[in-house]
């Protein structure tokens, strides 16, 4: 969020048009949506640097439009199982907006037509809504048996990833595009590669991990702890796209203009520098996927032996390692 | 909800003029919310009322209107504190509205000016904002020593309790004001008492719990398990009103018309019959206030002496001791 506030009060100020925002003239209250925020804790940093830049906006102009700055209601959405408990709990007391918690996927409608101001999602869209089918299914090209993700593995399942994920993202603008005002803007940030990879190889640092997670299943298997089919049945269901191939899926649905799109490094890879954090996180990615599709009882095994894997061998924590980029898009609602 | 089910499909059938809802004609979206949900168990089956009542009503108008049943969006609303996780993870599947978690005090303002269609409380607006200022200040009139509730308490102490009533109701009435649309209903079902009772004697269910749980907290005191002026700053910040007095303040705020208003029996007081389920029910109510004030480690014990106390003595669980009803309110949102 630091490294894109300027951008965001930058955008902000020069292309949110709030005279055309709603049909009726000016607005009354001003809809903000972060879709994927978890319990919250980026997202408040977030929304507050979007409040005050569209307040500030409404400051600015007063003079021309001779109103006051809207209430503004901020919807924080996830899925139906997410924290928001913690989320409602950890409020900040000096907000400047009514806050509701939007539960499901943000790969269907959530909102009604048209009443969205500015959405917004951070390091959420990697996210698919299922594990391609193909790769899970025996009978087809596609089956990743004996792996757990697409790196690595054959060009049928990068496909199977792929596709998935421009299926899922299709749906995602889709769906916002019905809930936002034409002139509405949408800031992404969305992790991803600097250019396409041929994940033919383990060089980077995500596809490690799961190499690693993999052959640790693979070895409970061998001891007859878990079923050699439950390993095959078992994908991870997140990808990284790469800029070029975001911007095609944006330009195909047609819906909005891009307003730019830069590049940014991954300031997550500096951050965690131990074995001991780096199992932590990645178990509790794992955790709630892993705890479905094994049962509980193997997870606290499975990460156990992961950081001693890592201790033994901590390449994986160097941040070169770690190619990862996250892209920053804001994109603006066509006028219909 | 069994009782009332008829009575608000009836009055949604009569009263609900889905031609005047917007001022741009029809609606696309029609948006319902719920004050004081709990964790949804009894709101669903409100929220499923009402949302049928209201698509038969669409459908039975469609040769008029020639529109389509618009999209529902209920928005659950309760205390910051809530347990939305539970609320949202108990979704029915089936439902047909898309749910929100709207967290804060329904005192004020939450929803957007004129976006809201059909508002509905159900027991919770007995809960008052805060215990009345006097009857914890020793240097007031209506000081409440030695004693954690109005009924049985001096003439000033109920007056107390009733001003803040009537101040936290109009908060409401003027907050759901501002929210709805002219022409929108909101349905209440209140508790409180047929009739303006003097609260002098201990003649009714909810003051002989109170009563009790004082003596217990006065025992305490003795033993010196808790200071004395502890007890003399708790009160516990619940009013039941009465059908008059609910009245008035309707008619004080002048927004409303009453549609309706009706008197029903409290299912409740049959409901519980055995000294440990009474306790339970207690322990649950009392629980978090009590931890807040006296910390949580005298609870065992009030609720371990209660349920003795209530064993030694059932009169207490007779239905017949229960004298609270249910004051069921519709009401329409003037047209401005």
């Amino acid at each position: 969020m630091d490294v894109v506030k300027p951008i965001i009060e930058e955008e902000i100020t020069k292309k949110l048009d709030i005279t055309r925002l709603s049909s009726n003239g000016l607005i009354d209250s001003f809809w903000i949506a972060d879709f994927g925020c978890s319990t919250g804790l980026n997202s408040f940093l977030a929304m507050h640097v979007i409040t005050e830049a569209i307040q500030n906006k409404f400051q600015s102009q007063r003079s021309i439009i001779n109103a006051e700055s809207p209430e503004f209601y901020v919807f924080f959405n996830d899925h139906v199982k997410n924290d928001f408990n913690t989320l409602f709990r950890s409020l900040p007391p000096e907000r400047h907006y009514q806050a509701a918690g939007l539960p499901g996927s943000f790969h269907k409608r959530l909102l009604p037509k048209a009443s969205l101001h500015f959405a917004y999602s951070s390091w959420a869209l990697h996210w698919l809504s299922q594990v391609p089918n193909a790769v899970t299914d025996p009978t087809s090209q596609a089956w990743n048996k004996g792996n757990i993700y697409y790196g690595g593995a054959r060009q049928e399942v990068c496909d199977a990833y792929s596709s998935q994920y421009a299926k899922d993202i299709e749906s995602f603008l889709k769906a916002r595009a019905n809930e936002l005002v034409s002139g509405g803007l949408m800031a992404l940030l969305v992790p991803g590669f600097p250019i396409k990879f041929d994940y033919s190889g383990p060089f980077y640092k995500g596809q490690m991990v799961m190499d690693h997670i993999a052959s640790i299943l693979i070895d409970m298997a061998k001891k007859g702890r878990i079923s050699e089919e439950k390993i095959d049945s078992f994908n991870f269901p997140t990808y990284y796209t790469f800029p070029e191939e975001l911007k095609a899926i944006i330009e195909r649905n047609g819906s909005y203009s891009i307003e730019r799109m830069e590049i940014f490094d991954n300031p997550g890879k500096y951050a965690i520098t131990t074995a001991h954090a780096h199992a932590s996180v990645y178990r509790a990615v794992f955790e709630d996927l892993m705890t479905n599709h094994f049962g509980s009882e193997i997870v606290d095994e499975v990460f156990d032996s992961y950081r001693q894997k890592l201790e033994a061998s901590s390449a994986l924590l160097l941040p070169e390692k770690d190619k990862s980029i996250i892209i920053f898009v804001l994109l603006k609602r066509k006028l219909e």
